[in-house]
């Protein structure tokens, strides 16, 4: 009835309606913006909505916590802890690959490593710089499949290859436990597993492998064997300011490194090598085409992003808030869990820790002792197979016996999710305080 | 002046002015929102805007361009030439990675190969049902750095860790130039490189390498050497639509695939295994977690976003261009080339290439004979080393020396961009008809 009441109306606009109208088109117009605007502020992707990206934080929670009478996987060292953080971030390390992206199998054509992107390298270079752990000043950069292939390209540069003996590598026990597995998976006639650093017969040619922070007990280490023909690759896969105060800038020979215990990104697989001498970095490239024709470009480009994003964090403060600051953030967090840890060994006498000298941190100024990725525990009195005794109790954690220790010590992953974490720290904590404990 | 004059004239707006200020602020808005919507159209990212999309279509052919007196580069077989398919198909294959993806090392605890992303097995299973090359079902899929990562799984898987003498790997000559330097790398104690299939003595253990169609000359191929004790493993990176006729599914033990020569993308470095027995899978995984600890995680969600949208473009044809169908579109590329590249050689005596049988190929209905990723191209007359003539020429090709051939023959690659191709095409068409040609 209105309606046709309206169509019998004679409506002549005057200026002013006209203004009215257009003011109301201008306010529509204005609300439209004012959405777009507020949806630009995200990338798309299954993680701009706010909504979703609580959604998704509180299912990697939810994920993680384990029922009280389910296995508690301590056993690799699996980096979900950072998961929280990197989720906190937000889209600041969303990286967007279009699909004509890592076609070709070359990223540098003139760089001898002709795999490496320009990016990533950049990106190594600034974060050591940033942090002051390693000199990279006519170094050259290698990168590999994780620094699991970097070791391997390592020792095929470092081996003669005519020599009439394997070359010799060994490192100090308790020692990686993956170093004898992947040195004679394939019983080359290169290289040969010879165990134990300190109980090398110092006359033929070696390398020692010094892991320091060293995996498994967090100890810091150098070469041990002292032989005129020895060589010496640096694995500092745990000197990052989060585990470790940074008290010298390292310049060694060779030196691995790797994403995954420096941001946290395992399933990216990527490490990277600072490497002294050009030839040894030629062979060590020469390796990994052929083992692999190079390495993922995808992931290069995404490590090179989120190791820029961490630098970010502190040379771009104006952007970020302060509780992002990267290493500050997982510091705290590595401090918190060695808090919790020590005040559940201290419990009892079931359980022993080392103990790590307090020292200067050059990059934070603080002063603190070593806070490893891993808990080197060992088992007191008449436990003799500790590993076994915690998987009794549904902790399933890595024997000594496998980095050419005892097996009064295991080897704990202390980087997993927080609610695994909590869980673990509650049955040690029982454990601790049980007054005599039966294997 | 004018100025002066302005401010000390009174300004007293009327409806009218109002009208033509509002008018003003709505055109103003409208072109901002029509700009959003023009932004929002694609995804943020350096390919979004349409017009640099134009212009990195463009690059991509420029970069390619080689000047008359430069050399170009066809030693490798950098699939290069894909990437305008890949620019034509636009965001269908972007990939958004958010920060907090790739931590943990693990893909599928529930699988064998706990690396495995369970999406890319899905498109991989998915692309082989839809062409018809391979049989999935009752198959084990092993995910890896490349094929080549996997064939040194598999060599580790097959040869016995305890044997007195290391297994022997054959394969008919000429063979991938890489298989003898892949398998005496490391101077393994498991296997040793043994040469040509056809001159192996059958008393022996031995692994028969089977590359079908075969890298370099492009022949379809069948184990040769027959032995009782042989175990074949079958290198199928060339067994796609595109190449070749599918005239069957393949059902072998071990077949060794790559997205690299499937799809183009060889810097994603991404290789599958279709594997019939169980524990050789498992023995191959063993490898992969030794050697790299796994495969990048980022690589393979990209390699199954892609392959992917390829099975859409033929399983959900109401979305896509029909120009769109990828193996219908390089085919004809292929075609194309092949036709360039007879028509060159034809024009004098200077050359000569294979011939191959036609036959139907059961994925697309039509009959042609294989148009190889390489020309195997053999040099006449007094040219007696081929590389060495191309060279003069300022082409680089890998001689036949490499291949367990004679240095009569160069491998070609023939999926390089476009402008460098045509620009191949026109040197080796001046070679060609040359009468006389000097080396």
């Amino acid at each position: 009835m209105g309606f046709s009441l309206m169509r019998n109306q004679k409506f002549m606009p005057t200026i002013k309606h006209l203004l009215i109208i257009s003011i109301a088109i201008n306010a529509g117009l204005l609300l439209k913006l004012l959405h777009h605007e507020h949806e630009w502020a995200g990338l798309p992707g299954p993680d701009t909505n706010p909504k979703n990206e609580v959604r998704l934080v509180k299912d990697v929670l939810r994920k993680a916590k384990p029922a009280t009478d389910q296995f508690i996987n301590l056993d690799h060292g699996d980096p979900t802890m950072y998961e929280v953080y990197w989720k906190q971030m937000g889209d600041k390390t969303t990286l967007v690959l279009s699909g004509w992206q890592s076609i070709s199998y070359f990223s540098d054509t003139k760089n001898h490593c002709w795999f490496l992107e320009p990016g990533f390298a950049n990106a190594v270079t600034r974060l050591h710089n940033l942090v002051g752990n390693a000199q990279t000043r006519n170094y050259h950069i290698v990168v590999g499949t994780g620094s699991t292939q970097l070791f391997q390209a390592a020792l095929y540069a470092l081996s003669p290859s005519n020599a009439p003996e394997p070359m010799s590598i060994v490192s100090a026990a308790p020692f990686y436990s993956s170093y004898p597995l992947i040195i004679d998976c394939l019983k080359s006639g290169l290289y040969k597993w010879k165990g134990d650093a300190s109980k090398f017969n110092k006359d033929d040619p070696y390398i020692e492998l010094v892991t320091s922070p060293n995996n498994p007990d967090g100890s810091i280490r150098q070469a041990v064997v002292n032989g005129s023909g020895g060589i010496l690759v640096h694995d500092l896969a745990y000197y990052w300011p989060q585990y470790t105060p940074i008290s010298f800038q390292a310049n060694h020979d060779i030196m691995l490194f790797t994403v995954s215990k420096c941001t946290g990104h395992a399933g990216i697989r990527i490490g990277w090598a600072l490497v002294k001498d050009k030839e040894v970095a030629k062979k060590m490239t020469k390796f990994i085409e052929i083992s692999s024709i190079g390495v993922s470009k995808d992931s290069q480009l995404r490590a090179a992003k989120i190791l820029d994003v961490i630098a970010d964090t502190y040379e771009h403060t104006e952007k970020f808030d302060k509780a992002t600051l990267f290493f500050h953030y997982v510091y705290n967090e590595m401090a918190k869990r060695w808090r919790q840890l020590r005040s559940a060994v201290s419990k009892g006498q079931t359980f022993s820790l080392l103990d790590f000298p307090v020292e200067k941190c050059n990059f934070s100024g603080q002063r603190f002792g070593t806070q490893p990725a891993f808990a080197w525990l060992k088992c007191e009195k008449s436990i003799d197979d500790c590993e076994k005794f915690l998987k009794k109790h549904k902790i399933l954690t890595r024997s000594g016996t496998h980095f050419g220790s005892s097996e009064k010590y295991v080897r704990i992953s202390l980087i997993s999710h927080k609610e695994e974490y909590d869980e673990f720290i509650r049955r040690l904590s029982l454990l601790s305080s049980m007054n005599s404990p039966h294997e």
